[in-house]
């Protein structure tokens, strides 16, 4: 089986030596040194030159490097009909849970208002905390874990999803109908929506008026579903009253981003939930072995949908 | 049944009120307007003046309006033999867990770090989290509890405290003898302990020097439990690399202290777990019909344990 890693900039030695060694019989080349690429039966993707899979004209599958996939099927060049596959690891959903609960909790305790008091050496007991209410968009593996936590921690959630979802255990909304209650219910809202056509910008001044005056915002998911501009005028309103970034429309954020500056807004450097190779590598590798095997393929994304 | 309560500077008509209420045939009188002492059954107290449970002689049973009873255990005049009672209820279990998570999870994540580089608008995507292994000492309602929410949303957690305990669901060390193991275990330390003759002191140069290196420590039991100097000390020399404090040897902090100003001090002034009366009076209620029906008072506390 010959494999392709497009990871242009990314240090990927750990990738290749864990998967050469978990899937026996693999032949690994790294972007730009690909010699016949009309041979190569698989490429790993992370930000890869647009155009470039039009050289590949015999792949059996494609493998996303991290656990979103936007970044291959925005590509125009995708050939058609050819899985997808994505990563799920326990490890990401370990850090993006814990980096939106620690968004929730420090809205709910008020962090930023008691750093603001500890500058001022002003001892201030009044309303040491904010009841909240917490809305998480996007309730796939990612989402759904945070709602579960968050929920046996004792908060009230909902969920915010495209498609309607049966059994789901918590209050669930969905599509545009469901939107204004979905939003109606909740102060903290934590966007882990995947990007679709549907979904970027999502987050602009609609929504921003359609939200509970002062509600926190939290977005780990991508930084196209916020419209950048809209935010900042959400915030001086008070719409909304202070948020937790990750991801943005630009990254690195230039240096001149309006963002950087603005007290209601905490910045993290797309962190939130970073892929492990050591955790990442052996789901490729397995999906290697069950291709050779014959077997059907692991975490492959449903390509209409977007995830 | 003849009630006093004894909370300088406290408004305390929600205590007043609530308790009137639910609990019919009670008489509440509010200090320092306190008619025969020698009459009253049972006295609230919060912070209430030494020396004042002298004129109380005819005393069944003694309630604290918070969860701690070290303010009561301390007084010399504590007359003898009469149970002392305390509030345990959810909303402070929730509000305790959610500060000490909130403690963890921004050390996890290196908020600070973060914080700084928005400062500074760097974008600097290494070493994006530290793997944190919770310890939390005093292990009763509150840390239990803690203990319980940290390992679901899944950490590795150790437990600490004074005595054995048989069938406790994480690994636990107890005592002087169990301290320097539960030590190497951890990178974060929450102090939950109660306040006794035992722990007060208990976080200091020794502790700090038995810690990992750059351990951070959460304390949200007393101030009286740290030794403030020994902490600065252990800042500066990186056995703690960072600590969140709720709690004070003298509150409010004065203006002068060392305190305000130090980088690696994360403050918030005595709110990580506010009693609410709404939720707390209807506790002292229960008590005082269970004690007009002649049935046992919930909630006692052991005062030779002093908790």
């Amino acid at each position: 089986m010959n494999i392709a890693i497009i990871a242009p900039g990314r240090d990927v030695t750990v990738w290749k030596e864990t998967i050469e060694k978990e899937a026996k019989g693999v032949n690994i080349q790294v972007y730009p040194e690909i010699s016949s690429p009309e041979n190569v039966d698989m490429v790993m993707l992370w930000q890869h030159p647009k155009g470039i899979l039009k050289k590949f004209t015999n792949l059996k599958f494609i493998s996303s490097m991290g656990a979103g996939v936007d970044h291959i099927l925005n590509d125009p060049y995708l050939p058609e009909g050819i899985p997808v596959a994505r990563i799920k690891d326990e490890k990401l959903t370990f850090s993006m849970t814990n980096y939106v609960v620690m968004g929730v909790l420090n809205f709910h305790r008020r962090l930023s208002h008691f750093q603001e008091n500890q500058k001022k050496k002003r001892w201030d007991m009044k309303n040491p905390e904010i009841d909240v209410k917490v809305g998480v968009m996007g309730v796939g593996a990612l989402g759904g874990d945070v709602l579960d936590k968050l929920s046996y921690m004792g908060f009230d959630v909902y969920g915010y999803g495209n498609s309607p979802k049966e059994d789901f255990p918590f209050t669930y909304f969905h599509g545009k109908e469901g939107l204004k209650s979905f939003l109606d219910k909740v102060n903290v809202i934590a966007c882990l929506l995947p990007l679709t056509e549907q979904t970027e910008g999502f987050l602009n001044s609609d929504f921003f008026e359609d939200c509970q005056k002062g509600t926190y915002l939290i977005n780990v998911a991508r930084g196209k579903h916020l419209v950048e501009e809209d935010l900042i005028k959400a915030l001086k309103k008070g719409h909304i009253s202070g948020t937790l970034l990750d991801v943005y429309s630009k990254e690195p954020l230039p240096k001149d981003h309006p963002f950087w500056d603005n007290e209601k807004i905490t910045m993290t450097p797309h962190i939130a939930s970073v892929t492990n190779p050591l955790a990442a590598a052996p789901k490729i590798a397995e999906n290697c072995r069950r291709w050779m095997e014959g077997k059907p393929l692991r975490n492959v994304v449903n390509q209409e949908k977007g995830y």
